[in-house]
Order: structure tokens, then sequence, then C-alpha cells
């Protein structure tokens, strides 16, 4: 069950060559979904090749560098025949806002767009043994930020156990145990699942903050999280500025993967004037926080692993 | 007196990884303008180095692909503290779709944007010696082309009559003769401005269609140009498409370029079926047209000579 996220934009509020602006295609096996979506980010999915295929697109707040890119897009599914609907979900209190972004474009696409308002809490998006979260997040705009949250896994099957210590059949009593069913077998005995299952473990987590100062509510709902991606749009020098603009630096956001004890960190949305270098947000994120901290570029593709693969 | 076309997105209604949507950063000499502004604009003018020194912008119509990048730019140069207002330049009848696009980015340029609505013959910009005019097209929306024109130069001043054949000293009396004033001579000969300076030159033109079918409005503005950029979204594969759509074929626009007796035709706003390969539409302009005609790719700068130079 492949979990995978490509970074289309990673600069700040301004682009640059090397980096666009905000957006993340996130693919769960089949699923396609766009966080975020900046302007130039349907160029951007053509030259990093995630496919055109959303289900979903999910917006942290309604700031230009986050939302420019909506009507191009729409405008392209729309020239690629799409026929299936598409919700843009967004914060609560921005819909109309959004809508006038898409409408920009002065084209209507043939399929249905629908924008719904999220709050904290709110389950933007249900998949078969996931969803994606919205939580409150504290910018300078009505602002949320996104968590595809996977549900807990069955317990690992032992099968040694069930074949040389139990001496069950192999066959279809394996698959009906490990579902959760007790089995009775042919000598009467009957099996219950928590002989041979062990304990549900947790599934992954990637949680997306927008453009946010640190909080404890990120703090909480990126417990264990596999890959966080924090605003990171300054560092150390400028970190009166951050409070200023409502923005994170990168040990802030070094000191919330810490807290949360998450396993990856991905630092976003790094001002123009670190284009050239972005060593200082390194490794002062990686003075605040044990784990992995990297400054994406556009078009690193992170693969999420299982914790215990 | 440079005169200078950089193609900063040649693509049709849908960018590729190659092509983006339509803009062209037109500058003369000091002057820099910018004429239709698709998404992505400011950072091809990043990665081509146009600068963001923009006189005025100027929009052939409200579609998506020709405006879409306007709020971002904007926004830019908000962030790059410009001052002074910028004139965006509309076609009658689409100032307040052009004002809610500029409005989408949910940011307010703290620097004045004001935005012209003009119509054929409209002189939208007047330099010093040089004007940018306004002219129909036909669209399936409504829309203008633009032309930049010259003022005709002096003639040229035969040095050689004046000082060998007239015998005048050479001196002040040469620029004053060349400035169109009569002389008097120590020796009481009166000379006059003619009798040394040939016919006033014409200086040149470019010329910008944006998306419209073969018109003879077209024909009459381009007349001579130096530059004509021409739709020419499909070959003649598709020419009944391009009626349906209101688009021209690389054929029509060689057709446009050859009555007008244009020297250079840079064939814009290609399809994306024709990313791959675009010989047809230099093929079949050529068969048209017996100027030069190319397909510019993205970044591609013209130099724009003098006639006699």
């Amino acid at each position: 069950m492949s979990l995978r996220v490509t970074f289309l934009g990673t600069s700040g509020a301004v682009p640059t060559t090397g980096r666009n602006t905000s957006a993340l295609a996130v693919r769960r096996e089949g699923d396609a979904f766009l966080w975020d979506c900046g302007e130039g980010t349907q160029r951007q999915m053509m030259r990093f090749g995630t496919g055109f295929d959303v289900e979903g697109i999910f917006v942290t707040h309604a700031h230009g560098d986050h939302t420019l890119g909506l009507p191009g897009l729409l405008q392209t599914l729309d020239f690629n025949e799409r026929e299936r609907g598409l919700t843009i979900h967004v914060p609560g209190g921005t819909r109309r806002q959004i809508r006038s972004v898409v409408d920009a474009g002065g084209t209507n696409p043939s399929f249905p767009v629908r924008i719904d308002e999220v709050t904290d809490g709110s389950v933007a998006h249900r998949g078969d043994d996931y969803e994606i979260r919205a939580f409150e997040t504290d910018h300078d705009a009505r602002s949320v930020g996104y968590a595809l949250v996977e549900d807990d896994r069955k317990g690992r099957f032992d099968r040694q156990k069930a074949e040389e210590e139990l001496g069950i059949p192999p066959g279809p009593a394996y698959s009906r145990l490990h579902e959760g069913e007790s089995v009775e077998l042919d000598d009467g005995r009957v099996i219950h699942p928590e002989q041979v299952v062990g304990d549900p473990r947790p599934g992954r987590a990637v949680v997306y903050t927008g453009d946010t100062r640190p909080t404890d509510r990120t703090v909480a709902i990126a417990e264990g999280a596999d890959l966080l991606v924090h605003d990171a749009t300054f560092a150390d020098d400028l970190a009166e500025r951050a409070r200023q603009t409502a923005h994170a630096t990168a040990r802030e956001a070094g000191d919330v993967a810490s807290r949360a004890e998450a396993v990856r960190l991905a630092l976003m949305h790094v001002s123009t004037r670190y284009a050239g270098d972005v060593s200082a947000h390194e490794r002062e994120a990686a003075e605040a926080f044990d784990g992995e901290a990297f400054v994406p570029d556009d078009g690193r593709v992170v693969e999420v692993p299982f914790p215990d693969a």
C-alpha cells in the first residue's frame, strides 16, 4: 500500500526559478490528492509526472500563493475531458473567496466542482482505510492544515504458532482468524483470533500545516507522524519576522516535530531570501529535532514506509 | 535603439512541460511591457531574465490562459516594493472580469493598479517616439491585438553631399539641417533641409494578435511589420477546428503575413497536440509566406532591427 508525497512547490509567497509556490501531490495507492495549488501547479504536475486523476483538492488558506493554480488546473482537467466531479476542501468562511479564484479563468468546467468548507476536526475525505482530516492552524487568514491518517492495520498473523504450536491446518481458517473470527477445527477445538493475531498496528500519517505559527494543535495531530510538512519560511535570523507574519522558523518547525515525536520533517514555504542556501534551515531544525529534517527541492518524492516495515 | 521581444509563453490554452501559456515581454530601449500574462508568467520572467520593471501590461482577452498570471505577478511586484502605478490595458467591456482576476490573489498591492479599456484604434500607450495601439481581432471573446509602432525616423543626412558638393563647413549647421531647419551660410547661401536630408524612414513595428481568426484588420495593421506574432493554434489537419474555436492555422497566419508583406512571422499559441513536432506549422506557414516563419520556443529572444540597418 504505497503512500507517496511529491513536493510540487516549496517556495514562500514569491516563487524563484528553482521553487514554485505551494503545492503537494499526495498519492495513497490509487487515490491522488492535491494539497494547496499555487500558480503554475499544473505544469509542476506535468513536469514531475504526478498524474491528473486527483480525487480532491485541499486548500490550507485563500492566499494567492496557495490557490492561484486552481483555475488553470480546472481548465486543463476540462480540456482533458474529465467528467467526474471534483471537491475542493477549504477553510470555513473562505468558500466565496475560493469560488472567485476558481471562476477567474472565465471558463466553466463541464464537470461538477464543489467547494466544501472544513473546520478543526472535520473529516474532509474518507477513503477505504484512511481519512484526511482538517486541523486548526494559526496564520493571518482563515486557515487549516490537513492530515492523512490511515486506520490501524490488523495485527500480525503468527503463522508459525498457528501451524506448529496449535496445529491448525493451513487454509481458509487462517484468513478468517486474521479477519477476527473464531474458528472451530475438525478436532472440535475452537481457536480465537487473539491466540494467533498480534495487536493492531498503527497506520501511517502524513501531516501538512500550510502557513502557520507553531501550535500545540499541530503537535497533537502530528503525534508519531511518519512525515510532518511544516511551514519554515524563515531561519533564526528572522524569528521576529516569522512572528509578525504568522509564519514559523525552521527551528520552531523542528521543535513541533520533536514534541510530536514525528519521524521525518520537511521544511516548506522557504522565503526567497534563502533561495541560494537552505543550510541554516536544515541546521537549525536539526538542533531542535532528532529525526530526519530536510528542505525538499521541487520534484522531490518521499515514499512513506510503514513504521514497522 | 533596441527593440526586443522575449517569448515567455507560446502554448495554447493548456501548457506543456516545454511551453507555458501566453505572454510576451516587449522591451524598447528602457521601456518594458508585458503582452498577455498567462499563469506562471512571473516565473518565466525570472527564468528568462526580462526584468520586472514593466511600464504596462496589455491583455488581448480575458481567457485564463492569457490572464491568470496577473495576480501572482502583482503580488510579487508588491513584495519587490514597487511604488510606481501600473496600468493594465484590456479590451472594452472586460474591465470587471480582469478586476476579479487581479483580486483573486486576495492581496491588495500597495501601488496603484489601473485597468484601462481599449478598442480598435486606441493608443494604449504613447512613448517618446513610438506608440502601442490596439486593433480589433476576431475571437470568441471580447478581444484586441496590440501593435508597437515607432514614429518615422528622420531621413538620412547626406554628409558627402553637404561637405563636398555644397561645401557646407561641418558643424552645428549639420544637425540643424537634419532637424529640419534651413540654414544661412557665411557666404550668404541658404541651404534647405531637403537638399541634404532624405525622405523620412519608417520606424519599426511589432504586431501581436493574441487569439484570433485571420482578419483584414490584422493585414492592414501589420503592413510591412518587422515582426508579426500571430495565433497559429492548429495546422492544416485541423483547419475546421480552427474555424470552430475562432483560432487560426499556421497557413492562415502565413497568408496574413504575406498579404501584409511583413518581414517575420512568429507562430504562437500552438495546441498541445503538436507539442512534440511543430514541423507542419513551419512548413505550412512557409508555403503561404516568403519571409521568415518560425515557431518560437519559450525563452526565444527576437531582436528587431531597423529594416535599413
